[in-house]
Order: structure tokens, then C-alpha cells, then sequence
């Protein structure tokens, strides 16, 4: 029970103030900058994982725990309670959201600039990076506890700072579903759903050709 | 008393780098920018935590302080002069910076761009995601010394960040107060007097839920 | 043949997310900005070092291949299939980039704003730089794993930010060559094939100096 | 004789990128801003403590050595060669960025904006509070070479991002006159050449009441 409400609460933060800076930048006239959104994703992933770490393993995202199922090192029958935890707490984060922003149209929900297949290969390609740091990082030992946060907290700002502008760079079904429910913008969710779990899946077998 | 010392210290320095960047963007037409005011705070909470960390912990926040006594791992008859401390570096820091910057209006003062309310529960929500860091990198063991500044201050600057633009994103009793006294700015300084340690006094609650 | 792989992969990725967020700043009004591309840059080599750091050292450049053959801590007959993986791995991503940003003029490529003999130069001391970045953090032993990727990340991204509008910052030939190739803006590409080797080879010189 | 070049080497690299991003800042219309100049600063400074620590003491600084001396933890005997490797290193960046950017007007020259007195205190403050840091870090033993680069970095980063509109945040009696020279803009490098050092030889006393 412990492992699932740290997911609950570590997603709840995650959500809370990465998509929260989306909606002060909107909100308060462009203030946070793009600059400023991405950093706040990279960091809180970082703080997050140094935070709940040993608790939970730090997943925050449906994909990433299905591709470690996939991958036989997450047991299956944890699987349906991290998911539910994780999708859980970015629901109640995104309503807490609202009701402290009723003026955010998006709450922060992501949706395609350009196609939605432009940005559904777009999150294929950032999850399965994503995907492939967390397994790099995640195989070390005892260095894991001090390289997993600032390499899987790099990866997320860094794609949040280049893929942002193009598809909203989600890699997380969590992530952009709360906003979706909680502002009523689910026409694209269905991008945010899938592509995230196509690469991290895919990840996965990348990775087994490099060990 | 060299405890004491390092706590003063550390909160002067704080105060002044923190509330500096946002004299010297106000005074200087904006020149340091949203971004660095964040980056600002965070790295210098950072590099303050790696300089002082040995010596007392590295509070520098009565909000911290307090939460630490509440959970029992911090005696409770270190608590009146730790924050008098605080307060004291924080205050000297303001004076003095309204000596070199005479023409600051607001000398870093935090005050709510929205409602009080709005600020009110948001410093909360800060303070309850920052002391759980705290909490979180505090029981590593060994790992503390290495992982604490960087988890801790990345909280910081991505909560300064993101809500920034709202509340100001104080935290901190110490960090809101001294610049309301030399600015004379005290109207709204009874949020970010009761706020943080709403919320770091919560952080100890949900922290013991999941233990 | 998992080495060459993983340079491939790393190279790939390199390019994808660092030329990405030039053509991505290009093509969406320039809502990356110049921080967020060299930002992008930094944090993307320092991630690839820990993601790939103990399958294949993390080369990722013709150039520091090349400079650790010179110095003879890299064997002569993997010099061949690196290059030839990492060359691979950029020129594939150039060309999935093309295919997702059809409206891209330069896909990335490092052109000299002032005169070539500038940006040569310029070229020259960058990845002299970086390689004595690179060779003195290689020799740490057990602490190699922890810095090498803070540190190499940390000269690319200040590199790509204090130069980047001189030279384009490159500091590696299958970096440059690639989205030359992809663009047709194969005028300068000599710059950065010939520069980069000089300062990378003149540092395994200056190196030996200092032990 | 290793040390002294270590320490002329990696002036050299500190003074060519840091106030390179300001010279290219000036002479591409700002392309760098305030925040990538700080930026560079504090990443240069922390990689080539990465790259010299274990070879010189990674001071490129003559106020740190100064402090050091004072302290009794440097022989007084290397201190000469130390400050003459250091302003060596320093000049001769500031010269080959004169041939490689012949029409910068001041070469990254630190000029109040202020006062000469605001900005001979705030000199004194900012070196006060990264010897503090030095200090600070450099009796943790094993960890030194860890969080050494992390923390004194993040100390030069901030400061250039909030003082830098103030008084050029040199900190630095090399840096500072190393452009003069080459610039020719030498009114206020007194400023620089005294400040540093008052405010250096002031950690060690501040510094000796904390252990």
C-alpha cells in the first residue's frame, strides 16, 4: 500500500507543477516562459525520483511501469495498482488545479501543433529515449540511487525544451490525460494514450540488442 | 553557538542572493529575468545546503525547523534560537541591501499577484512538496551529503519557477518577513507567516504515511 | 558489435534531440530560444554518457574517438567501425528529422556567421576544451562514472551557449556532416570535419603536459 | 611546474569562455542574454574544477589563493607562481579573443553600473560568500572532488545571474584585469583588483568562527 500511495502523491506533484507552470505561463501573460516550463518538468522528475526512489521505484507514468513489466523486472500484479495510483493522482492534481486556476482554458493539457501523426512519432522517439535512460541508469548498482534522478530529470527537461513547441512532449498517458478530463480538451488524447507506450515498449527491446 | 552561527549565516546569504536577483531585476529593468530570479534561489538554497549542511543541518527556514521538531528528530530546546537565527540573518540581509539599493520599492517583498487565498493554499502546496524532499533525502544515510543540496535546492528553483508569477513562492517565514519589515510592505506577510508551516507541518503527516 | 550499436544509438539520439531543437526553434518562431538549444545540447550528451558511458565508453564523436587513439588509450582497429557507427547513427537521425520537418531549410547545420577563419578557430579551441574535459575526467577512476557526464555536458552546453552564435558550436564531424548531407549545406562542412580533430588531437598533446 | 600550467591552462579556458559569451553577447545583438552569460560562467568554472581539481587545487583565482594563504592551508611559497600563472592565463585569453573578435569595444571588461562604492561592497559580498563555499567543501575529504565543481559552480552561476547587472560580478582579480588590459578600459579595475581579496580574506575569519 505504501508503494502505491507514494506513486499517487509523487505523480500528484508531478503534475501539479509541470503542468501547473504551463497554466501560470498562460494564465499570467507568458511569465514562466518556455524556458522556465521546461525546467520545472526536469527538475520536479528529478526531485521526485530522489524523493520516492526507494519507495516506489519512482515510475510516475503508466508506460514506463508496462515497459518494465514487459521487460519481466515489475511484477505483473502490481502493475493495475501503480497504474491506477499514477493515474489517480494526476486526475486529483489537475482538478486542485482547476479549482486554483478557473480562468486556465488547457489546464496544461498537451495537444499537436503541426499533425497529429507529426506528434505521434514525436513521442514515440522521446519515450523510447526516455525509456532507454531509465533502463541505462536503472542497471548500475549502487550508483543508481545518485545518477537515476539527474539523468531521467535531464532527459524529460531537455525533450520538454525541444519537442514542447511540437507535440506538447508528454511521454506519459498519465500526464496528459488529467488535464484532458479536467478541461474537457480530449479530441488528441488518444495520441497521448498510445505513442507514449509504443516507445517505451520499444525501448525495451533496443535495449536488449545493447546488453 | 556555532550552530546558531551557521544558521544566521546561511539565511543572510540566502536572503540577500534571493531577494537580491529581484531588487536588482526591478531596479535594473528587468535584466535578470523570471528564469534567473528562479535559478537564483534555487542554487544558492544548493550551494548554501553543501557549504553549512555539516555544521547545522542547513534549515535556514523556521517552517523547516519547525516541522523537524514536530516529527522528533530535531530537540525542541535548539528550536527557539535556530529561528531566531533565521529570522535574525534573514532581517540583516534586507537592511543591508536596502542600503545598497535605496531606490528598490519592494526590496523582494512577497506579496499575491491573485487573491490571498490563491496564495494562500499554493505556499501550502509548496512548502508540503519542498519538506517532503527534505524528509525524503534527510533518512539516506550516507547518500545524504551528496543528494540533499541538489534534490532540495532543485525543489526551490522549479517552485520559484512555476509559481513565482502567483505567490512569489516564499516557503519561508524568514524570506518573506525581513524584506516586509525594510520595505514596509506588511499587508499580506501573514500568508507566508502561516502558509509554510501549514504545509511543512503537513509534510510530516503524509512523510509518516509513507514510512 | 553491441559497442558499435550503442554508438549508433547514442549518436542518433545526440543528433535527434540537438539539431532538433535548432530546427524545431527554426521552424515554431523561435519558441526553443538560444538558451533552450544549448541547454538541449548539454543535457542531451551528459544523459547519453550515462545512459551508454559503460557499454561504449560514450564517444559519440569522430573527433574524441580519434584523440583517444592518439593517445593510445583507444585500439587502432575500433577506430574504423566507431566512426563509421557513430556517422550512421547522426545521418539517420538527419534524415528522420527531414521527414518530420519537411519545412526545415538547414535541419541543424552549423554555418559561420562571421568570416570561416573565425569559426575555425573558434572550432579549434571548443573541442580542445571539451577533450581536456573529457581526458580529465576519464582518469578518475571509480569516480568516472559520476562526473564524466556532469562535466562533459557541462562544456558542451556552455560551449553551444557562448559560441553557438559564432561558429554553431559543433565540436564534432558527424554532428555537423549530417545535416549537411540532409540540407544540401555542404559549404563550410569542412570547418567542422577538420577543426574539431585539430583541437581534440592538440588536447591529447596539452594533456600530457599536465601529468 | 605541472601545477602552474594546470592553473594558466584552465585561467586561460575560464577567462576565453566567460567572457567570451559577453564579447559574443555584445557583437551578435545579444544573442547570448544575461542569463546565458551567467550560465557560462558557472559551468565553466565547475567543469574545469573537474578537469584541474586533482591536478592544481583548481583555484584560477588569485583572491582564493590569497585566502588560502591566509588560512595556512597553501604554502606561501607557491603563492607567487600561482597568481602570476593565473593572471598569465587570464591575459592571454583576453588577447586571442581580441584577434578573434576585433570589433568587441570592451572584451568583457567588468564596469559598474552603479557607484563605484555600491559596487566595490557588492565585490566584496559576492567573493565572501563563494569562499565561504570553497571553504566549506574543501574539508568534507572524500567527497570534495563530488560536490566541489557542483557547489562552487552554482555559487559563481548565481552570482553572475543576479549581481552581474550590478558590478559585473568578477570576483576575480584575473578576470577582471585581464580584459582591462586588452581593452584599455582601466578606470575602475581597482574595484576588481581590491574587493575580491577583502572579500576572500574575510571568509577565512567568518569561516574560522563556524568550525
Amino acid at each position: 500500500m505504501k508503494k502505491y500511495f507514494a506513486e499517487f502523491t509523487g505523480t500528484f506533484i508531478l503534475v501539479f507543477c509541470g503542468t501547473g507552470a504551463v497554466i501560470v505561463d498562460e494564465t499570467q501573460n507568458g511569465s514562466v516562459t518556455h524556458v522556465g516550463i521546461a525546467v520545472t518538468w526536469g527538475l520536479v522528475v528529478m526531485a521526485m525520483i530522489y524523493t520516492f526512489g526507494e519507495k516506489s521505484g519512482a515510475h510516475f507514468n503508466p508506460a514506463v511501469s508496462l515497459a518494465f513489466t514487459v521487460q519481466k523486472t515489475f511484477p505483473l500484479k502490481q502493475l493495475l495498482p501503480y497504474v491506477c495510483s499514477q493515474f489517480g493522482g494526476a486526475i486529483s492534481a489537475s482538478f486542485v488545479l482547476k479549482f486554483l486556476f478557473p480562468d486556465s482554458q488547457r489546464l496544461g493539457a498537451t495537444i499537436p501543433t503541426g499533425t497529429p501523426a507529426q506528434s505521434w512519432v514525436m513521442e514515440v522517439f522521446l519515450t523510447l529515449f526516455l525509456m532507454l535512460t531509465v533502463l541505462g541508469v536503472s542497471e548500475r548498482g549502487k550508483e543508481k540511487g545518485l545518477l537515476a534522478g539527474l539523468a531521467v530529470g535531464s532527459v524529460v527537461l531537455l525533450e520538454a525544451m525541444f519537442a514542447g513547441p511540437v507535440s506538447g512532449a508528454s511521454m506519459n498517458p498519465a500526464r496528459s490525460l488529467a488535464p484532458a478530463l479536467a478541461s474537457g480538451y480530449l479530441n488528441n488524447v488518444w495520441i497521448y494514450l498510445t505513442a507514449p507506450i509504443a516507445g517505451s515498449v520499444s525501448a525495451v527491446f533496443v535495449h536488449r540488442l545493447l546488453k
